[in-house]
């Protein structure tokens, strides 16, 4: 089961770290930067990427890639998109393809054929559920169909997500608890072995009273944490992400591990590393050894 | 400015309907169907696009074209969603990119340069906006900068839309209320001749009474109105999408027209332009004459 294939992978390599592949051109080192067109450039991003890659493969479990950098090159850049998946499963790596999708039931259906078929074929996928339920029920048929999972938005990371997730409803409770009552309710009955179900949720490290609430509230949701780094969300403030034995939470890194050359020098890949380690001592100064 | 265009040409045609190209591979006659490869298949549906652009360029001002479809067949699909748009453009059409996009500032900064730049440049982009302000902005800026506009998600046409979106808050407002005022505060300041802004708003023609509370509480949001045909809405559920002098409002349909030639037999493009004009007359019958 995917989540637990994900826990696993955290738990030997005791690091609950994503590393986000939001390669912006203006990202790429001089030797792959000066592209003349839009396949240069997406063959630049994709050259890049493995670089990250091969960096981090032993070290991290996974990878979130972020496809609004790729469509903005067009068709090349989805090319590139797909090779980075590809090569990242290739390391062993668990892909997130982080696109934030969301549609009717007969179009959700046509994303998920997307992203778990064979377009680009991802571990999990981050959805959107403004629409409700016939909006994800595609999604999760087939996450089941094929072990793959989900991450439904819930609490996001931007300083303007509270305009309407904080607002309260007339019940009671908040628009994000509402819709994280929602969440853990599509992924009632797929707990794997460790409690989680294949329904995750996104929660932003910048909120973390906000994340106490819902990790409270969603014992056997795992958590997907932006917001870690260039977006202010430190350690401490992400502890609470996590639930028993430091399980059931993986933090996204882009622009820290990404860009890790400027601040350190030496090649992009090598700085990467060093900064995906730094991320690991930093999280597990506050989480201690993580067990199932 | 370009929702007068659209305003315009909706009164020269006299016609506020937008034609859905959300090309499944199935949907395609026998002779554009067998396609043994994903170039292949993408080939096929920008073909018929092309024939369906060519059958009612001159009766319908406006394409919605549903993203889904093309990223199903991955980066070769994409070639052809940017095919299509190249081709309804060049006819004259108004295209919608209806792709519901959503992100932190930083991300949404590259989808508004994805469909507003030059990937996939369209007049019309769909926005999801659970994540606020900071999540819509960067497509604002784009569309201010280059006359393009938005139509954010309000009340969706599916059976769960109203799981959140009509949940009442503690300040009386529904969900999809909240949303709509935050859309009519993005769009402010922006209002064309006819008194429309830039920022559009996503309703349903399957909830007849959210669609005429929204009308009244946003008399200068323009609106996308799915849901017409194959979803259950019809003329007269939709008729209060719409303002005074029948503008204000586009009413989409997609498998009802792609799919006409199933049922009225004839070329598909034939089929298409009869079941176009038929919708017209439906429309028409309701609205009366539109002016400005």
């Amino acid at each position: 089961m995917i989540v637990d294939r994900l826990t696993e992978a955290i738990i030997a390599m005791q690091n609950p770290t994503c590393v986000g592949l939001d390669t912006a051109l203006s990202y790429l080192p001089e030797e792959l930067s000066g592209a003349k067109d839009a396949r240069a450039a997406a063959d630049a991003v994709l050259t890049f990427n493995r670089g990250i890659v091969d960096a981090v493969a032993d070290i991290v479990p996974a990878v979130k890639i972020q496809i609004a950098y790729y469509e903005e090159l067009g068709a090349e850049g989805l090319r590139a998109f797909r090779g980075t998946i590809d090569y990242a499963r290739g390391k062993g790596l668990i892909v997130i393809a982080d696109a934030k999708r969301n549609d009717i039931g007969a179009t959700a259906s046509r994303y998920a054929s997307a992203f778990f078929g064979e377009a680009f074929p991802s571990d999990f996928l981050t959805v959107n559920a403004y629409l409700g339920t016939d909006g994800v029920l595609p999604f999760l048929g087939a996450c089941t169909e094929r072990d793959r999972g989900l991450f439904v938005l819930v609490k996001t990371s931007n300083p303007s997500s509270g305009e309407l997730q904080d607002r309260v409803l007339a019940d009671g409770r908040t628009v994000y608890e509402c819709m994280g009552d929602m969440v853990a309710g599509w992924g009632a009955g797929t707990e794997g072995r460790y409690g989680y179900t294949r329904v995750g949720a996104v929660v932003g490290a910048t909120y973390p009273e906000q994340a106490k609430t819902l990790r409270a509230r969603l014992p056997h949701t795992f958590f997907l944490v932006p917001g870690y780094g260039a977006q202010g969300g430190d350690a401490e403030m992400l502890k609470s992400c996590f639930g028993a034995g430091g399980t059931g939470a993986i933090v996204n890194n882009s622009r820290g591990i990404l860009c890790a050359y400027r601040k350190r020098g030496g090649t992009y890949a090598e700085a990467a590393r060093a900064a995906a380690l730094d991320m690991r001592s930093d999280l597990r100064s506050v989480l201690g050894e993580i067990h199932g």
